[in-house]
């Protein structure tokens, strides 16, 4: 495992580990929404990655970077969101075992998902002291390794490989952007974008409601956000220590978006592109949308996170 | 226009003539549906063509075979669906008038659409007769073309230039599926499907609560449907008499979807494909669920034939 801040040998690195196991996902375009932001956007679709969402790079490429000995009695993490799918389809890929920590409120879809990639469910209470406690009992018990879902820098590089595909395909980007919550994948965009060219400005997008790394940055700290609500469930945690001395390194700045964009624009992509994203992959359309002026008439690559919405409870009904 | 069946050479012309205005539509495959399914699907997505359905090649490849002098006064058509959308785009893009004749309680979101490509909308009570009586009015008034939106030579040209593009890209499929409503594209797929491989099966997906294709191939004649109720809107139109000997020469077969069957595969698609389809592209997921030893182990492609769901209304909320 990397001890230090991902460069971009090991963004190389962690591709072609990845390679054989994840999707290389397309990049599309969307006339009606360039139109309407007056920019040329670029979308690289991790809605169409391995569990449905970028998580699966940096999983995969942590759970392959380990050695043999250290892996074999398993990986842990406790998540109840895409990491928890992710890292127990990149164990089982791997063949070892995946331990994962949820809190007993988790959705079942989400149960049932991580089940079906055969990790081995701890239930909690929801918590974040319990779910600490829980892992940290496993781990006693069983040796096996935390694979953390944001703040591991493996987990950084892996999530380094969309920007670097999305810039191979298209070189000629102004501007690169990504949501944050823990700040994994916008850590590794930023590092994949300046090393293919330093001039590349590099936007996170992040929830008004939520509004950590905005703060954050501006104290020159990180200040987390105490229990903040918003429909990006995806974007609720933290910026990590790891991700946060990267993001003060690369960032152009934080752009943010209110709640009732967000669903609009998510809506709108759904509508006009066809495709189902989630509402945190929509919050990156929601900042642009909202500070318009930093982005129009530019080329702009966008990482939409993830496709995995709830279709029985959209946010717009 | 053309006054004979299309033959491939027909469709080449077509192909040709849309080139420029039409998109090439991706192909995606979804690997969840291929293990329920247990066979492998090629899914052509004609939810990403313009005006978000194969409306738009037949309207275009209709509205572009017209002669400069015939076309001058513009084309016409009376509908409330996809196709109203794509002769006003068509007409727009060839820089003549469209006439598009609408039920007065023909959806907002609809109306809107067909209006800002610029067609000159006519509503009219919601009934067969009224919408016929006032198209009529506005020929005799104006001079414009009707270009019907299945019963038409150049439009079913235009149609069989989806499965034409899934075929070069797709040469070793075993089975074709589209839905039929009026058989505009079912016919089309037919006649594109053969010409590359006349051993390739060629089925049409319909729902069983609009069955008139199924029950007009047994009965060797055609045998409209009745105000028949499915949620499939696209496909309650019944056979065309141009449409009908095509599929009477070409069909392996039909296969019937259930409702909550098409709504199942939708939402299904949905979830795991990450891609918006509307219920009539789900009819042909549907039908191959429920006919499964017709299709187990086989290549199959299949035309999504559009992607305009109300995301306001979902049918399994």
């Amino acid at each position: 495992m990397l001890n230090h801040p991902p460069q971009h040998h090991d963004v190389l690195i962690a591709a072609e580990r990845i390679r054989a196991h994840a999707h290389r996902t397309p990049i599309t375009t969307c006339s009606a929404l360039d139109k309407r932001l007056g920019a040329s956007l670029f979308f690289k679709c991790e809605n169409l990655q391995k569990v449905g969402a970028f998580k699966f790079r940096g999983a995969c490429n942590a759970v392959f970077s380990l050695s043999d000995a250290l892996c074999e009695r398993g990986v842990i993490a406790h998540s109840s969101g895409n990491h928890a799918q992710a890292l127990a389809l990149a164990a089982k890929t791997r063949g070892i075992p995946a331990y994962i920590v949820m809190p007993s409120n988790a959705p079942e879809v989400k149960k049932a998902a991580v089940a079906e990639y055969g990790a081995q469910i701890t239930f909690c209470e929801p918590t974040l002291q319990a779910r600490e406690a829980t892992q940290e009992r496993i781990i006693a018990a069983t040796g096996a390794v935390e694979i953390h879902p944001y703040d591991n820098y493996e987990v950084i590089a892996g999530q380094a490989t969309a920007a670097l595909e999305l810039l191979e395909e298209c070189p000629e980007l102004d501007v690169v952007i990504a949501p944050v919550g823990g700040g994994g994948l916008l850590a590794g965009t930023a590092i994949s974008a300046h090393a293919h060219n330093a001039l590349i400005q590099v936007f996170g997008a992040e929830p008004r409601n939520a509004d950590d790394a905005y703060r954050s940055l501006r104290a020159g700290q990180i200040i987390p956000s105490d229990n903040p609500r918003t429909v990006a469930d995806g974007l609720l945690t933290s910026v990590g220590t790891r991700n946060f001395p990267i993001l003060q390194e690369h960032l152009a700045g934080i752009v943010l978006a209110s709640e009732s964009s967000m669903i609009e624009y998510m809506k709108f992509f759904w509508e006009r592109a066809k495709m189902v994203i989630e509402p945190s992959a929509a919050t990156a359309l929601a900042a642009i949308a909202e500070n318009q002026e930093l982005f129009v008439g530019k080329k702009i690559g966008v990482i939409l996170s993830g496709g995995n919405a709830d279709l029985n409870r959209l946010p717009w009904l």
